[in-house]
């Protein structure tokens, strides 16, 4: 087996006196991080520790841009233009480029959170506007995404794109994510999660809620750690990977290494 | 008569819906701006026309990070630790630079705000602050500055320094400018602020408000457009400085010719 | 001819440093007030003199709350719940009565402002949020609305209402608004403005786009201010009610005129 | 032993998805609440649950003012005018109390929070401003503070004020509280506090640093939640007052018996 993939954790999540989840748990765990940039959570202050302990730690640097919505925690839709969304995400990106150049390195990718997120996947206007601003601000930015219209779009444009897998979640047999309005979305059970994980991983198949065997090329896997039973699940996962045979490198050496396979 | 000197002028200062001073007649007239990056003033979309506007008329672009404080414009001096700046200064920076990315230049300079601009004069610690997080955002960028802590932090870093001279103001003796606490402290008569900048710029000469003749370098010159007055000044000053034989020219420019001049 | 009628602006809607309006005309004009609360524009310290200028002036005092959005100016619209809305409702409400209070007075009315006025006259869980928070907040506060879910919803409670005549907007055959993304959607002609206006609260009539004479019950006139033609028009608009023999009465008395008219 | 007192936390404090401290068990102890009104902590959401939890529960309702400052806690010093203090105030005050009254119930006391608390005790302006702020706003607020300007400036209104004692916290021989930035400001023995409790409440009388014994008058004593300890530690106090026949009511009523016992 001579597989390669990237573990990436949203991370930096915090805000002033508040903080959330448990990044240095996490930190010895993921290859890489998607690092909010002050618009749905994280400060200046938070976003120079974070980048600092990634560089510390070999964890390649993601910017994670929202809608402008900290009450909200980007988990509210708003109703932008293609350009404030565009202008939006320029504003966290090169915000987060600070940071990652005072600590001598350079923001490696980008990843929408949130509301924003769900949205780059079926909103075209809204994938050309964060492709549109990768693309200028760095023509050799990786764009994290899901199958989906900003993946598409960033391809478009000559962008590396990595496909996330998320191994926690159910999917339907067109490849597309069960919506988390429905009781199944999730799934909880830590076994099943680590097992979907290695399949994705080693055989590139993932299966859907009705049991359809999909091909997935998951570059990188998303693991979390907003609870102690999700930092214990990540743990277990990346030993998993590891004893497969699996390497965990950050998201630049992961898609290198996928292109030198094929 | 030889000399190169840059006009610059704070501008993108509105919010949202809310506009400030001239910014169109404003980029006639100046070669160099101080772009508001959201702290005090600036939101990312007025961020991203300001940039495009500099960018066609060869306007070079400084950014004029501040206090996070915008209800108060960046004038309430807030007791922030030297890191609490750095990184708030970084922030900034970074969020400008993406905007410069996007159309094609970069950040040129950077110039802090208000109350911050003004304690980086006399406090070291925030002096360093920013020096730091300049230089290690970009080594050659220019930090706009009155004589004080910051000009001489930066220059200690190896960063290139451009001295500011304010001809509205009234100097001191020693060479720093009059508080505006006391009345005499700006000059509104636009004859002698018109005289007071040529013999600036074209006799390195700046008079105290008690008569000395004060020696000074400016390597560009502060103008205002927040009333129509303030514009038609602005105007005068460029129209009489071309006519005594300067050269008005972008801040990097500016500084090169002075290089080669020496 | 013995009508009394309210005329009422936005008014406040200036944030630190910026200003938008020409408040001091407008408040010479109106005989009340709908004031922002610092969530789409305003903030404490113009809050406080927006409010002692009317205190001063015997203009009635009506809050104007938004969405959270400063940099949209609350014309966005943003995926909240009905309690998100009904909290952040209470919360602006209060703050502006606190000043009230501060000058010996208290609120007379609420008028939901920019994209959450206009989601409130057909969503009938954000209407219900609104009257919920008024009715509790004080079960005589005014609500000011067009007909539509909030008019319905806050007279289902026993609040009193009033129905806003805009009179520089076209009407559709069923009384609503044509919508702004319709070129004839506004109507820019004063003359014309002026004597749709009489029309409104003398006959209670106003003329469809299409010339059907629908009939009306405006207990206040909406006036803008946002340029010297509108401050003109709103200056107009009184002077010609007047001189039709109709009473200019803050809105708590015009309602009250109303009643015992009937 | 026919002694009455309140039992007072800052309560609230978390901010959209963050939460600091734990209210539910805290709610089960205190007698009265300080609760932030969303300058340093708090939104509109959380001080409606936290508002319909005090009234659930019986906890009176006190607001929680702060200088503007989300990202600092309000810990951050702000150089705000009076003026502005006053309005900040108002504001604050006004909000808190549109959900009070939403739920029936009204704020019956004021307590400047963090860096603005410690301002008020020995900043004539700003106690000036806070007080005026409370007194206009409804007469009979009471005033949470400790001896200091605060307390001088809101007597001198006539506001009912409630003297807050601090048994955690080591004093001077004067009655001030040694400042956070000596090493021995802050007690951590739970016996030491307890003991110190009890003393304070039940014989007006409380160890100086250097051994004296000072008078004092302790309306409310101020409890911890910030950590499990301190939950554990709040709840024996409470206990212990209790076992020593002091009778634990809400701020109201403890100001009452004093007057009554007097």
């Amino acid at each position: 087996m001579d597989r390669t993939v990237d573990l990436v954790a949203d991370l930096g999540e915090g805000f002033g006196a508040y903080s959330l989840g448990d990044d240095s748990a996490l930190l010895e765990i993921v290859s890489s991080a998607n690092i909010a940039c002050g618009f749905h959570a994280g400060d200046p202050d938070i976003m120079d520790r974070t980048v600092a302990e990634c560089v510390r730690r070999g964890v390649s640097i993601g910017a994670h841009p929202s809608f402008p919505d900290l009450r909200g925690f980007g988990r509210r839709a708003m109703d932008l233009t293609a350009a404030e969304v565009r202008n939006d995400v320029l504003y966290q990106l090169g915000a987060l480029s600070a940071f990652a150049a005072y600590h001598g390195t350079s923001v490696s990718h980008i990843a929408p959170h949130g509301r924003l997120g769900n949205l780059v996947a079926t909103r075209q206007d809204y994938a050309t506007a964060v492709a549109d601003a990768a693309s200028r601000f760095r023509p050799d930015l990786i764009v994290l995404a899901q199958d989906g219209e900003l993946a598409q779009a960033a391809a478009g444009r000559g962008l590396p794109v990595a496909i996330v897998g998320i191994a926690d979640r159910a999917y339907e047999d067109d490849g597309t994510l069960v919506p988390r309005s429905q009781p199944s979305a999730v799934i909880h059970d830590p076994a099943t999660i680590v097992d979907r994980t290695i399949r994705m991983v080693c055989e590139g198949i993932i299966e859907s809620a009705s049991g359809v065997k999909l091909p997935v090329v998951a570059d990188t896997v998303l693991l979390h750690g907003d609870n102690p039973g999700a930092v214990d699940l990540a743990r277990l996962i990346r030993k998993e990977l590891t004893a497969a045979g699996v390497t965990i490198a950050p998201l630049p050496q992961a898609l290198a290494a996928k292109v030198e396979a094929a």
